[in-house]
This record gives structure tokens, sequence and C-alpha cells, in this order.
């Protein structure tokens, strides 16, 4: 337990509720210039964040659970520690990545745009999860908060990710480097990854190629995995049967964009955490003051050389 | 063990893959004069059903899950066993309601109906399952598969069917005698309820008026269960969320009908079921056929007092 209370400070917005929510955790809230550590609002891209940062900050909170920005910008240095809101969304974006997929499997944008009782027309092209296989692209919490439902429903997930650590209840995990036949023998695919060098426009026209004609591709993850140009060219050629995505590249989709309206295509605008965001945040950030305070490890640390 | 081999005919169209069904399981094909069981594969309507039928009859497998059209054609006697194939269908239709529920809470048919990055309205309205309360109105095969995969979402089922035994998983079961506060208690509602004397237009204006305005209403049961005027003009006023039906009436839907291109509906035309339908009857046949054989009790028996 370190004796004093954390100094704190919360930019560039002092929301009322994230201040509320660091005075609970016991922090206590002074300027930039006296604090140990700051908590950073804005959520958007790191324009206006305080470059050089004081000195005395130790640790930085992000709000984002994505973190590509800041380190694009070469922001996150190793002089303290940064803190992301990794995980804490998990949850409703596995929710919202499970929805997108079923909404596709069940031929929900055929459905919508009828405007007629078209039963023979869908009876074939309705499917099912169950017995299905589910790839997913990132072994993270989105990952782990995602194979529990796939598994009620009846549906395996197969996972690749950086190291190849097992994700509990996943039918295999395999480490990126031997992806092997992932694409082709999988039924779907779900996208969950970062933005890293390691995961920039890795599903591209081959890995679409590979997919069988059925295939859902669903992005809950970052827009940039996936090449967009490639996809378009698969979603007009039916390479594949569809695209969910909630983060697309570029993002925001502008409009006039070939995917607004594509007959294959369901886009959300970035929504997948609605529900969770500042609350996820503020959990986050209550944990890891009251982790500080007690001297403990805090969560959601981000490794510069992985890039989240 | 019955000595002699079931001497089954099958009607109006002996399809290959259940002649086959029927071959594998041990019975003999013989015409409907010769036979001791019929197995019916039309499954719209009993018209052109036989009538009456022969006395050596003991046993009629029909196709559907809801019988509630040979019930009101009077067909359904109690000179022989009659069995249906409610339950076989159950997990299909269970991830169809979830499809459905999971579509609306997250705002689905706005963001297919966008045409750019609407994120600052489109937020607001996405919402999520995880700490929902979900009523289910009727307790049979399909509440017993959807309990689960609304557990793995972190959503909360309460049941109500006809007598009130628990369905496992749910928190709570009652009967309908006893809704009391049902529909305002709960956040959404799916109706997986056969169309009988004490469900048709069980949801109607006064229900709908109790729902809460965030609710979305689901019906994967059958369409009579629901008063289709209410519902649109609850869907109108704003009075709840929204729809997600597969099932209508009437139905088929007509064209030019309100629901069509609803800005809160959403309709698929009786496919949830798809993946099974067929597949589902012929398993249940072939259990039936073995049951029938064996001297054990067939499974999916209908009950003419209760119509199901």
């Amino acid at each position: 337990m370190r004796s004093e209370p954390l100094r704190l400070a919360v930019a560039p917005d002092a929301d009322a509720a994230v201040v509320e929510t660091v005075r609970e955790a016991g922090a206590v809230l002074v300027d930039l210039a006296d604090a140990q550590a700051l908590a950073w609002t804005a959520w958007t891209d790191p324009a206006g964040f305080p470059q050089p940062l004081p000195a005395g900050i130790a640790w930085v909170q992000l709000p984002s659970a994505g973190v590509e920005r800041w380190v694009e910008a070469g922001i996150i240095d190793r002089a303290r520690v940064w803190t992301s809101a990794a995980g804490v969304c998990a949850a409703p974006v596995a929710e919202h990545a499970l929805t997108l997929l079923l909404a596709g499997v069940r031929a929900l944008p055929e459905c919508l745009r009828s405007t007629e009782w078209a039963r023979t027309e869908l009876l074939p092209r309705t499917g099912t999860l169950a017995g299905a296989v589910v790839g997913i692209v990132g072994g993270g919490s989105i990952a782990r908060a995602l194979v529990p439902s796939l598994a009620a429903l009846g549906a395996e997930a197969r996972v690749v990710n950086r190291g190849g650590r097992p994700v509990p209840g996943a039918a295999e995990t395999r480490p990126i480097a031997e992806i092997g036949d992932f694409w082709e023998a999988v039924d779907h695919v779900v996208v969950a990854a970062p933005d890293t060098s390691d995961t920039r426009r890795l599903v591209g026209s081959a890995e679409l190629a590979a997919m069988k004609p059925t295939a859902w591709l669903i992005n809950v993850g970052r827009g940039p995995v996936v090449d967009t140009e490639a996809l378009v060219r698969a979603l007009d050629s039916a390479g594949i049967a569809g695209a969910g995505l909630d983060v697309t590249d570029p993002e925001p989709l502008p409009a006039g964009h070939p995917l607004w309206g594509h007959p294959r295509a369901v886009v959300t605008p970035h929504v997948a955490d609605a529900a969770l965001t500042l609350r996820g945040f503020r959990r986050r950030l209550a944990e890891n003051v009251r982790r500080w305070t007690a001297g403990e490890d805090l969560v959601g640390v981000v490794d510069p050389d992985r890039g989240y």
C-alpha cells in the first residue's frame, strides 16, 4: 500500500462522471504539472495530447481499447507506464460480432429489403451457426467473450492469435505464423484483432479468395486489418457471401463508398461497444487507481513493441 | 419389441429422402389401404388429407411443429395416435429468435438503411442484451433452446407457459393464468408459443401498451398469437421499439401490408427452421418408427384438447 493518494490529472475534458469515479477510487484531482498520472479522455485521436509530458507523469490511462494512433504518433514512450481500455468492452463487442454474423448467416439484409413474402427465394439462403466452424482472428478478450456464445449455438471456434496461447473453449488456437489453411477451413471469419504491423491488411485478396463462397466476414477489431478494396471486389464477384463491418478503412466510411447499400454488406458505424464505452473507461480507470494506490501491477498495460 | 416391421404409407409426396429414412428405420413401405401408419409430407395445410382414414391406421406422423390447421379442420381424432415435429426444430428456431432480437436491440435495420457514417445518431440507439430481462411466451422446446444462448450473453429469461412447469435456466417460469406484470417487467418479449385458444391474440393493445418503449417483440411461434393491427398501431406510435417477426397473421403477409418496409419491423418469411425443416421431420419420423417397432411411447404426441 502506498502511503499517499494518487495525484491524478484528467484531460482534456474533466467529465463529471470521470471525476467522480477518480475521487471514489481514492485519487486526488490535480493539474497536469503536479500530477503523477494522467487520465486522457479524448477518444478519437491523440491531437492535443500534451507533448512532452511533464517528467513527473509515471502513468497514463488512455480511453480506448485500440491505441494504434498513439503508437503511430510516437506518443507512447518507455519513460512511463501506458494503459488502454483493452478488454473492458469485450463482452458488448463480442455480442455485436455475433449479431452481425447471425444477421448475415440468416439473410437479414435480404429480408429487410423484401416487400413481399419471398419464402421460396429466402428459404435456401437461410443458414445456421449450428455445426458451423467460426474462425476468429485475434485471441484477446473479444475472442474469449465470443467463444461461449458460439458454443451455446452449437458452433465451433478456431482462433488465430499472435503466440498461439490457447483461448478457453476454442477447438483450436494457432499462432499467426502457422495460419496455414485457416481461411479455407472455416465457415466464417470474425476479425477481433488490433491494428498492428502484423495484422494490417492481413485479410486481402488471397485470403478472401480462399474463404468459402458461403462465408461471412465480420470485422469488430480494426478497419485496416481488412483490405477494403479487395473486400469490395470479393463482394461484387460473390467470392464470399457477405461482410458485416463495425470498423472500416477508411473510417469513418465516406458517403458514396461502394460498401454503403451494398447488397452483401452490413455496416454499423463503430458502435459495437456503445453500451459500455464511457462506463468501461471509468471502470478501467477506477481499477487502475485502486491498483496504483495498493502498489499492484496495472491492467491493460500497452507494450510499445507489440503496439497494443 | 414387436415381431413385425411397421407397415408405413408416405403421402402425398413419397420424397426419396423420406422413403430412405423410413427404410433405414426398419419400416416397410406400403399403400395407405394396407398401412398401420401414415407419414404425411405436405407442410402447408391439410387440404388433400385422406378422410376418413382407413381404420387400420393406428398412428399418423405430421410434418410440422404446429398442427393448429389439422386441429381446426377436425382431422385429429381420438381413434389413433397423432405425432407432430414439435421440438425437432427448436434449436434453429431459437437461433432465429436470437438473431431478430439482437438485430433489433443493436439497431441493425437503421444501420442497413444508412448511406453515411451516422455514428452520433446510432450510438445512443445501440443497446445490449447484457443485463436485459427477456420474457419468453411459451415454455416448450424453443424456450429451452433459447435460454442458454441468452445466458451466454448475460441476459436473464422469464418464461410464461401453460402450467408453470419450470424451464431449466430461466430465472422464473409462471403459468399463463398468473401472467400479472409480465409485460411491463421484461425488457423484451419473444413469442415461442403454439396457436391455441389460450394464446390466440394474447399479445394485443393492452399488452403492447404495457411493454417498455425500448422493448422489441419477437415472434417465432405462430402469427395469430400477436394481434397484427394492434402491433402496427404500437409500431406507428413508437409504443415499442420494434418487432421482429418470422410468423405473421395473415401469413403469408400480403404485398402492400404496412409491416413491409416499416422502419420498426423486421419480417422474415417463416424461415426460422429453414436449415432443419425436412431433416428434422425425417429425424422425428425415424425416431418414431424405431419406437413403434420397439413398442415404446412415441414422441411429439398431439393432445387434441390442448391443440398441440
